[in-house]
This record gives C-alpha cells, sequence and structure tokens, in this order.
C-alpha cells in the first residue's frame, strides 16, 4: 500500500467512523477510554521493546539526548500515559450541550448544539506520549484522529496505536476512530495537509519548524499552536520583591516550555533598586544574560543584545532584557515582538494594570503573576490538546470544548419564508 | 505602487489601525457608522457615475444580464446600503463581553473576554454593496478591513470606499481600519492569500470558485462560506400537505441563494400521493425536473438524473428528485452529497426527526421547515457576514460574534508556578 492509498484509505475510514462517533453514548466513550488504559499498562512489555528498537536506531543516527529523552518510554511513563486516559474519563462530556436555544417570532425555535469537529489530523514529534493523549481527547469529543508521529517514534506509535485502538474497537468504538499513518515518508504529511476530503482540522504540535510547514502548506484548516516569545514588565510602580519572584519563576522553573519568559521588561525609575540584585540571581541560576545598553552596565555578566535576541524563543536558559522609558515603551516593544502568546506586567496601580490588559494583543494576558500559568490544566480545562496562538476558534490553552464545533436544530411547523 | 506594495502598505496599515479599534468606544464607533451612512446618501451622485463606468465596460465585456444586475446601483440600492449602516448601530457591541470567570484555587482570576479578530481581509465578486456591508460589520467589532471586490466594480468600490472611509476617519476611526484594494491584477488576490504578517482570517464571499482557489492557496485562517446542495425529506409520517408548502418553498422562493433546496428525497410510502401533484406544482412555476427512475415514472416532463445532478448547486429552477426506501437512505444520501449547509426533514414522528436532528452534518438541520430560513437576520443575529460551511470557528449563519475573538485575562497577586 503506497502512502497515498494509506492516507486515502485512513481518511475513508475516519469519516465513516467519525459519522458514528457523533452519537455514541458518553458511557461506551468512558468504558473505550478504561479499557484502552488498562491495555495500555497489560501490554507495557510489547511497547517497550518497540520503544527500545526506536532508541537504538535512534543512537545509531545521532538523535540528541534531549531527543532521546523526549522518544524514552519506561514504565513509569506507559503508566502515568494510562493515567492520563483515566484522567479523561472524569470530565464531563461536551458533546450534545445546547450552546443556546431562542424562539423567533414566527415560531422557529433554533437550538445551537455542540458537536465533534469530524476528523482531526494531528501532526507531532518524537514524544510517543502524544500519541495516547491526543487520541484519548479526541474519543472523549466524539472525533475520529489520524495521527503522524515522527519518524523516530515509528516502531512505538505503531505499537501503541494497535494496542489502544484494538481495545477501543473492542469496547465499541467504530473501527477507523483511531489510526497512525505508518508510512515514514515525508511526503505523507503533504499529502495528509491536502486531504480536505476527510480531515476537519489539522492540529501540529512541535517546534516552530514543523508549525510553519503546517500553516504555510495545508489547505485543511488549521489550528496553529506554540511558539511563544512572552514577556514580563516590570512596571515603575511593582512591588519589586513580587516582580523577582515572578521574573525568575517565568524564566527559570522551566525554561523549554512555550509559556516561559524570553524577555524581561524594566521600567527605567526601578532599574537601579531592582536589576543588580536580579542579574545576580539569574546569573547564579546559570542564566545567560543579553541585555540593551542600559541593561549591560548593571552587571558585568550581561552581553550585548543583538535585535535579533528580541525575537528569539531560546526555550533555553538564556534570557533577554532591556530598560524601557514607560509603559508605552513596553507596550510597542511587546507589540512589535510578542508571538502573542502569553504576556505579563507587575505593578501595583490599576490604570497601568487595565491598559496592559486591553491593550496588548495575546492570547493570555497577566497582571502579578507568572506567565507559565498559561496550561490547560492550570486554566482548570482539565486536559489541553495544545496553546493556540491563532485568533480563529480558539486562543490559548485548549481544552475538550476546542476540540468541538456547534450545529444549529431548528424545529418548526410548517414554516415557509 | 505595485500591488505587492500596496498589499504591504495596506497591511501594515490595518495592523496598525486595528491595535487603535480594539480599544475604541462603541459610541465613536456607532457614530461612525451613521456618518458613512449619511456621506453614501449625501454624495449618491457621484457613487451612480462611477458605477456607471462599471456598467459600461461591464457591457463592453459581454457581461451577462445578471451579472449587470448585481452590479447595479440606483439611488434606492444606496439608500438600501446606508440603512444597512444605521441598522447595524442598533446592534450591542460585542467586544468587551467577559464570556467566563474563574477564580482558581491559587487565587488567580482567569476571564475570557471577547475581543476583535484584528485585520479582516474580505474578497468578493460583483456586488459593490458587499463593500459596505463588509466594512460597517469589520468596523462595529473593532476589527480593520481590507476589501477585495470584483474587477467589474472597481469604480464603484473605489468611490465607496473613499466616502465611507473618509467620513469615518472624521469621526475618530484610526486611518488604515476601511480599505480597499486598487489593483484589478488577479495575482493581487494571490499575494493577499499569503499576508500572515497583517492577516488575521480572510472571508470570501462569492461562487464555488473564488472560494475553492481561497481555500487551496490562503496560507491565511480562512472561513469558508457558501456552497449549499440542500435536501428535503419527505418521511413517510409527513403532513403532505405542510411537506408541499415547505418543499415548493425551499425551491422556488430564491432559487439563486445558498440556502435554496436542490434535492427533493422522498419516502417510497407517500411517493404515489406526494410527487404527482407536487412535479405538477413545480412544473407550472417553470422548475425543470430531473429524477430518478422511479420519480419520472410519476410525469412525463421529469427527465432522468445523472450522478453529476445529485452533486450540483443549480442556483437556478432546476430541482433533482429521488424517491428513497426509507430514512436511512435518504440520510446515505445526504451524507454523500451534502456541502453540509442546510437539511431539512418534513414529519409528524419524533423518533424520525431526533435521528435526522443527530445525524445529519450539517450547519443548519430543519424539522418541519424551509431551509430557506438559514440567514443571520432569519435567526435573529441582525446581521450576516456570510454562511460558513466549514467546522472551525464558526459554522452556519456568522453574525458579529463570529467576527471576533477572545482573550484570557489573568490577575494574580504574585502567583509563580
Amino acid at each position: 500500500m503506497d502512502h497515498l492509498t494509506e492516507l486515502q484509505t485512513k481518511g475513508k475510514n475516519a469519516k465513516q467512523a467519525a459519522r458514528k462517533l457523533a452519537t455514541l453514548s458518553i458511557v461506551i466513550k468512558n468504558q473505550a477510554l478504561n479499557k484502552m488504559a488498562d491495555a495500555l499498562e497489560q501490554e507495557g512489555a510489547t511497547i517497550l521493546t518497540a520503544n527500545a528498537m526506536d532508541i537504538e536506531n535512534g543512537k545509531a543516527k545521532g538523535l540528541s539526548q534531549a531527543l532521546l529523552d523526549r522518544l524514552l518510554l519506561t514504565k513509569e511513563r506507559i503508566k502515568a500515559m494510562a493515567d492520563g486516559l483515566r484522567q479523561i474519563t472524569t470530565l464531563a462530556d461536551p458533546i450534545g450541550e445546547v450552546l443556546s436555544t431562542t424562539i423567533r417570532p414566527n415560531g422557529l425555535e433554533i437550538s445551537k448544539v455542540r458537536v465533534p469537529l469530524g476528523v482531526i489530523g494531528i501532526i507531532y514529534e518524537a514524544r510517543p506520549n502524544v500519541t495516547v493523549d491526543a487520541a484519548g481527547l479526541c474519543l472523549k469529543t466524539g472525533n475520529a484522529v489520524i495521527l503522524r508521529g515522527g519518524s523516530e517514534a515509528i516502531h512505538s506509535n505503531t505499537e501503541i496505536i494497535k494496542i489502544i485502538a484494538q481495545s477501543a474497537y473492542e469496547a465499541g468504538i467504530p473501527v477507523g476512530a483511531l489510526q497512525l499513518i505508518e508510512t515514514t515518508d515525508r511526503q505523507a504529511v503533504n499529502e495528509m495537509l491536502k486531504l480536505n476530503e476527510y480531515l476537519d482540522v489539522i492540529i501540529p504540535r512541535g517546534g516552530a519548524g514543523l508549525i510553519k510547514t503546517v500553516v504555510e502548506n495545508s489547505t485543511v484548516p488549521v489550528i496553529e499552536t506554540g511558539t511563544g516569545i512572552c514577556h514580563t514588565f516590570v512596571d515603575e510602580f511593582a512591588d519589586l520583591d513580587m516582580a523577582g519572584n515572578i521574573a525568575f519563576n517565568a524564566k527559570v522553573s522551566r525554561p523549554g516550555v512555550c509559556n516561559s519568559m524570553e524577555t524581561l521588561l524594566v521600567h527605567e525609575k526601578v532599574a537601579d533598586e531592582f536589576l543588580p540584585g536580579m542579574l545576580k540571581v539569574y546569573q547564579e541560576a546559570g542564566v545567560e544574560l543579553r541585555g540593551c545598553p542600559v541593561t549591560c552596565q548593571y552587571h558585568q555578566a550581561v552581553k550585548p543584545a543583538s535585535d535579533e535576541d528580541w525575537a528569539t524563543e531560546y526555550s533555553d536558559f538564556i534570557l533577554s532584557i532591556k530598560v524601557v522609558a514607560d509603559l508605552e515603551e513596553a507596550l510597542e516593544h511587546i507589540d512589535h515582538y510578542s508571538t502573542r502568546h502569553s504576556e505579563a506586567i507587575v505593578t501595583k496601580n490599576l490604570e497601568n494594570a487595565k491598559r496592559f490588559q486591553h491593550e496588548v494583543d495575546a492570547a493570555a494576558v497577566y497582571v502579578n503573576a507568572s506567565t507559565r500559568f498559561t496550561d490547560g490544566f492550570e486554566f482548570g480545562f482539565g486536559a489541553e490538546i495544545g496553546i493556540s496562538t491563532q485568533k480563529l476558534h480558539a486562543r490559548g490553552p485548549m481544552g475538550l470544548a476546542e476540540l468541538t464545533s456547534s450545529k444549529y436544530i431548528i424545529t418548526g411547523n410548517g414554516q415557509i419564508r
């Protein structure tokens, strides 16, 4: 089976499954999720064997230690994936929710109800846990899913999908609901991006390069996720102890994730008091510092920042720092360099807080808190399929509701127009 | 100015305007809409002169009478455009609406608030009234708009945008909020479809060819509108008088629009009673009839339908008709040929009604009413920018809310993670 045939066949299967999935009871969906979880643990040894092949191939190909770590599965990681599925069963079923009902003057009753999106394509990279996570969230929301993972994880993913799909189908989920593209040919991705006949949406999960490829080449609607050049602005009216805690947390707690801070902006009126101590704390924590000329004067460890620095998502222990004249300059810097993910101000001044919240154009705008909270679990959604940085359909952390659409159901008694 | 420069310049202007528009008070937006309306009427003569040039060029190019009629402006049509703007002022401002607020266990207050999309691109065809209508709806929702109308209407559109933009800017709307692409080079559309740096969304309004071009080539997110192969299924349990009224209205009241019916499905148990009279009524109304073999037996005027007929949006006084064995066959036919716009069943049977509403995958699913009601005004939205046939972001008639996005505003007192 060549990959075009594979895509066409799987697309068709998924679409047929989606029609049945849309009206499936939550009891069956939750039973399936539990059985999938149990099967993952019971057949953990098979998954570990497959994963060992991926790891071996990865080492032979010279993958970095970080990539190999993302690829690696252990008994504990398999248990975590299974527990993730069990946790999804505890969430309310969003499907069928009546979002609004109006009765028109002519007597037509118009209800807007929540329905699945249909068939979701997920394109991701090395982490095999995404296979389980995405499958679980799509199933819960009545969507069929076609997964395309990184070629490095192909053996792990193939084994995982075999196990969870079989247990799901045994539990009454329509065949075709959970599928993985098995060819590792990169051309298959390009064909998936044009599979409008069968896919309702594609969600890329991964680095900037993957997301750019998908956005630029997909004719299927895309939900863009990810890139975060996040700023924290320490206002002249900030509680500087609070500012220090927040600025440290936003950079250092987990620099590899998209909601961590890349640039610190400091009002010039508090720079003398705030920056020397803060720069020292960062330096002791191993953070490489790059600053504007004013910042460089406060500490010898600060290297001059280039224009490129302000536009870079380091995802690492690196921070760029700029002293600004006022809130206006901070807003302009953010407007210019922000990827519209998460932005924060630390201030005690109500007017500045309000202005920042209203004027900054980003998915999540914080006053007096770390940008690190932009996350479906932290927001209380109980799940997360990614963080949307586009404005269409979903913005910010995406939970179950963001994997749904709606339709209008209209009931009349013979109305004509 | 070549067209790439024009697009880049207008994109940049729009983006700058959008930042200011996002926080503009509703008082100023409504004042501007009223002034735009007044200016349209006051300068009606200039618009009619420009329109006369378009009409003359159109005749010289041999445009069809239908196209020329869409292109034509009159004093009455200009008044209707102005009244459309005034009507938009009566609608509530969706911007700033708090969609939800939660306080998390750690004390973070997370509010989801409605914000504009940013910059909207609208690509449309010959009707100059779309220029006014789209500009008004985008302005009301705090979005900047870049319009690209059909080349046939370029003189009319240029004059209209000059008049409404100037009066809007005089009323305090930021310059750049309302712009028209003035080059008629088709290449400009292709460049607009790649203008991701400045455009947040593109909405095509027009025929199937235009929409296909936009969907297949745009890297900017698109809201797909329009195509409607709508069905009406007369169930075995239908009130046949009601079914006759609905089926007649859905086809004949305005066959050129997307919510009109293209295919009538009739349960075989009622075909003998229903079809002979119905076919006669259609024939007398000048509807060309194409049917399945069974339907052909009921009236000599019915020509055999080809496979292509079931997949065609006639947008004309043509109807395809099929007798089906049961609800299941009706559902399968609809699933296969529907463009997921509007679908109807006529039945007195509750179970069949429910099954149809739940299983049919379309933006609007009707029981005992004409598909012709799928419309923003009929749904009570007070406005309509188009009818979305995709599942992402908006589905069905799009009013003001569908021209908005949201952002999360988070307020803390020093929370770190």
